[in-house]
């Protein structure tokens, strides 16, 4: 099995950090190739915008969802998205590692999704490809993260409401809007509060899914 | 009454930005004040990262949101933080004028909430000074947007699913955390395929609705 995962943590020796260091270790560990877009690493490119289309539809007005279209027909992709693009081709299972920051990705791994889940590589508004013609069919996506309200601050009773709504919402507009299958999401909430016991506890937990992917 | 618009899109002739123009014009021929944070044209730096923290508490690990408090008691802020802070204390209303990126906000304006709406600024974990408490009280925010797909689509019985759920999350967890009022969203559905007569409609509809505010 080939994995991808893309992570989005700014510091190494974060939770977060160790959640895909163990990812990595536990899939090479059971015989599967896996590759990570450490995306503070990288440098990643946040922004999408008219600098990641050199060869331009029209040069005049800059759509982007519809320059995305022409730029893969033209294969004018530029080279840091197409990196992305492959891995995410290569992949069987994509999972995202981040820390929920206002109830939401950071930039940096909202940015890799605007800008490598093309219009015309990952659905196509044209073809009328999304869904259960999504073009990224029979591969699977999880979201894996961090946050630091506890769990009780995060139901309908809870100040911030139930999270599920909303993690729900985003498995069903990003990975299945491109024909993925959903996995359950993987959470670790409020671990600032946690003893190293429990923070341990929780990785545990982790590996056991990683292991039945 | 004073006005922030923060304004994310990366085309100036788009609807988006006739939006934030008719906006501007509306406000000030009403005898408003207003400000613009055009962060396309600003390059705004999306991503939040340690080169936001120039006197670190921790140098050893790099914790953001603790950081981010200790920043503001040593009012060690980078200046491009600084000044959008200065905007939001000195605005009555903010505005967020944006196109919907898969259902979400476009990386550059949520890394505007990630990296202006510090810890200690807009809200204190440790002073637990959110929701009712929030630091940013007697303010009021609202979502202004447009979409790719129809008002059809964006339903419960559409492909992608009710877009009140998210966004009443996000007004929530964004506006609400911090201690400000929900105005309700304005919305122009899929912009792509109207008619210029719909669209002007849709001009004057955010022109009655920006001169209510």
């Amino acid at each position: 099995m080939n994995v991808l995962i893309v992570y989005a943590h700014p510091e190494p020796e974060s939770l977060n950090g160790s959640l895909k260091e163990l990812a990595v270790d536990t899939l090479k560990g059971e015989g599967h190739q896996v590759q990570v877009s450490d995306l503070y690493a990288m440098n990643w490119k946040a922004v999408l915008d008219e600098d990641d289309f050199k060869e331009r539809m029209n040069p005049e007005l800059f759509n982007p969802i519809m320059e995305q279209l022409n730029a893969v027909k033209k294969e004018a992709i530029p080279l840091d998205i197409k990196e992305e693009m492959d891995k995410v081709r290569w992949a069987d299972v994509i999972i995202f590692q981040f820390p929920i920051w206002w109830s939401n990705f950071p930039a940096i791994l909202k940015g890799w999704v605007d800008r490598v889940f093309f219009n015309g590589f990952a659905f196509n508004t044209v073809e009328m490809q999304s869904y259960d013609k999504g073009l990224l069919k029979s591969k699977k996506g999880m979201l894996s993260f961090t946050t630091g309200a506890s769990r009780e601050l995060y139901t309908d009773e809870g100040p911030h409401g139930e999270i599920e709504t909303i993690i729900n919402y985003f498995n069903h507009v990003l990975f299945e809007l491109v024909g993925m299958e959903v996995l359950p999401y993987f959470a670790i909430f409020g671990p600032g509060a946690m003893s190293e016991k429990q923070r341990e506890a929780e990785l545990e937990r982790f590996q056991e899914v990683i292991q039945n992917l």
